[in-house]
């Protein structure tokens, strides 16, 4: 769908952006449209353009060639603009409910055009203020189990899947998962950032040889397992809120992954904010991981005995070992996901927003253990043993 | 390297395959040479050309655009030529002395022009007349090592990795594996091909859901596993030796995945050899498979330790970890391969050579309990078992 005048790779400004839109007759040539940049400016840039009298929106995305997290220094391709659109496209087949529309997308320009979710609110800022979104655990399983099912081996000729497996091949946005998620907060590397009060636990974690070997194993599992295309970021901060709706945004990091990946970051992340909350207010993150894993378990069952085309679904256990592999995985990951989310590069608001530091460093501390449990205990934590386990960290 | 003129695929005659020997400068134009067609004929055509007064002499292998072996019906991907000569160039960085010089390759024309190693012989034939090649386990267990580290993502950086993945990915050859070996053995499908006398162990295999189970879990690893890149059909037909050497041949069916993989089929066709045997000639045998093992073993953790660029290779347990599952998977591939070798689409010589009717059945009857035993016990079995397992399976 590329512009045929446009081959060459430009930052878009808010003038820029508009034309685009224009050009693209998506507004008439003669609405007065306003636009914003409201990214929040790490690897992109993000424009709001509105009609104010109609009140008509939408946003158009552009990858930026480097992340700015760490400054112009770190290169990412332009091709994870071609990787979001296209993995939105293949979602909005399944779950057209649960992401936002495409309308345009040009790989040239690393420009996606999509619609304008800002009445929702990012979940993660949402959980902070307070908010418990009461259908967020059944939509993200639910979508989680279409995805995952629909492009698998499971559902998918094998000749397609590794066509898909090709398409979704994605090397710079895959190393910063292998290197901030899975690597560098269990070693003393230069990308990770603590607080000093933390220093006795960061350092017993990366003297603690059992810890680091399951990190070991599912590092290794990220790198070679293509089950099925995943999300590959899908953390509260990637979901867009309110109480009806559940909208998953940003699939940039998509590839073909392991099953238990995406499941594993949305829950650490919701026991993330459990730590920030007094234990009393906790009770409805329990609910939502038990309810995520209950709606994904049951719907992929359905969805596996309605369409699977692999000759084994019937055989005696199989769906069973998949998803109790599935699960495992998930809490593994989970538990790289908390601990690199208190000392790594990319912290969470969840914790670094509570203001007494005694009370920030405990959190931190409890989310140092609480990984550390996950990932030791990968193969005999219950769902329903999530809240006991945290609670104990105390 | 493709010759400009050569634009349309044509299958190759003795004379034209002359023609480009001589037009590629790998003879002189006024060398006398004589051309033959000596391949099984099953997927490509292989010419042995040769000049009788210097006795120079080199293969002209050509891929055929389907596979005879189930007639002109069953179409292949011409790309498997370049996956041929790719995976050779790639292993002979490693291990040049274990595959075969390449001296040419045309991506068009589907062709591999390489060294000529017919005064070797292609070991299945040489075992089953009775030869013991001395050195077969300690060159395969060291080829085995150095192609799967070396490609790796202990040895590569992961996007160089996921570029060779890609290059790699080889759905019609993949599909004959899923198929034949993964699926239509333990199903009623139509490309089984077993003696009617084995009748009522197939139909009991076709209801065991334990070995089922196993057998879905193994599928699911090739189908998903993408540790290295793999020959992907190492039986002892893909092998050329004598005493001295060992050349891997073949290996169109590359691509990136697990590990175990060809060392479960390599062990498969030892016990295969194993099973046409008197019990007193067998020992050579599992001395291979233990060799086979220890010198994977041993030469993988000396190239870990010499090599690895990951992180997490010091980490205790990481290199045992993957070397059990390395192991636990092969016994787990083994057994696929030794069911699907009796009552599968492709058989091998050395059963089927059995001129005995009662003792050919009885060996069949023994490698489907043998497979049975190998799929249920993946996680006990060590290579020193494999002796005792097969004479019990009297």
């Amino acid at each position: 769908m590329a512009l045929s005048n446009e081959l060459v790779y430009n930052p878009l400004t808010e003038i820029t952006a508009i034309k685009l839109v224009k050009k693209l007759s998506l507004f008439d040539e003669n609405e007065v449209l306003t636009c914003r940049e409201i990214g929040d400016g790490n690897l992109n840039l993000v424009f709001q353009i509105v009609n104010d009298q109609t009140n008509k929106s939408l946003i158009v995305k552009q990858a930026l060639p480097y992340a700015k997290v760490v400054g112009e220094s770190w290169p990412l391709s332009l091709n994870r603009a071609k990787i979001e659109s296209d993995a939105l496209q293949i979602f909005a087949k399944y779950v057209p409910q649960y992401v936002p529309k495409v309308f345009y997308s040009d790989d040239t320009l690393a420009v996606t055009i999509m619609e304008d979710l800002s009445h929702l609110q990012i979940s993660r800022a949402g959980l902070i203020s307070g908010k418990q979104y009461p259908l967020l655990s059944q939509h993200v399983g639910e979508f989680l189990a279409h995805i995952l099912f629909y492009t698998s081996d499971f559902a998918i000729e094998p000749e397609k899947k590794k066509q898909l497996v090709k398409q979704f091949v994605n090397p710079d946005l895959c190393n910063i998962t292998e290197d901030l998620v899975f690597t560098d907060p269990f070693f003393d590397h230069d990308t990770n950032d603590f607080e000093e009060g933390l220093r006795k636990e960061v350092e017993a974690l990366w003297n603690d040889q059992a810890v680091k070997l399951e990190a070991a194993k599912l590092k290794k599992k990220f790198l070679t397992n293509s089950d099925a295309l995943i999300h590959g970021d899908l953390h509260t901060g990637s979901i867009f809120a309110d109480d009806a709706t559940t909208k998953v945004i940003d699939p940039e990091f998509a590839f073909y992954g392991p099953l238990g990946f995406d499941l594993g970051q949305f829950v650490a992340n919701l026991l993330l904010n459990a730590l920030s909350l007094s234990e009393e207010k906790q009770g409805f993150l329990y609910d939502h991981i038990e309810k995520t894993w209950h709606v994904f378990e049951t719907t992929f069952t359905k969805l596996w005995k309605k369409d699977s085309i692999e000759a084994f679904s019937k055989t005696e256990g199989y769906l069973q070992h998949v998803l109790t592999q599935t699960w495992q995985d998930a809490i593994g990951f989970a538990g790289c996901e908390v601990i690199r989310r208190t000392i790594g590069l990319a912290h969470v608001a969840d914790l670094d927003g509570i203001s007494n530091e005694q009370a920030r460093l405990t959190a931190k501390r409890r989310a140092l253990l609480l990984g550390r449990q996950l990932l030791l205990h990968q193969e005999t934590l219950s769902p329903k043993d999530l809240k006991e386990l945290v609670q104990k960290t105390v």
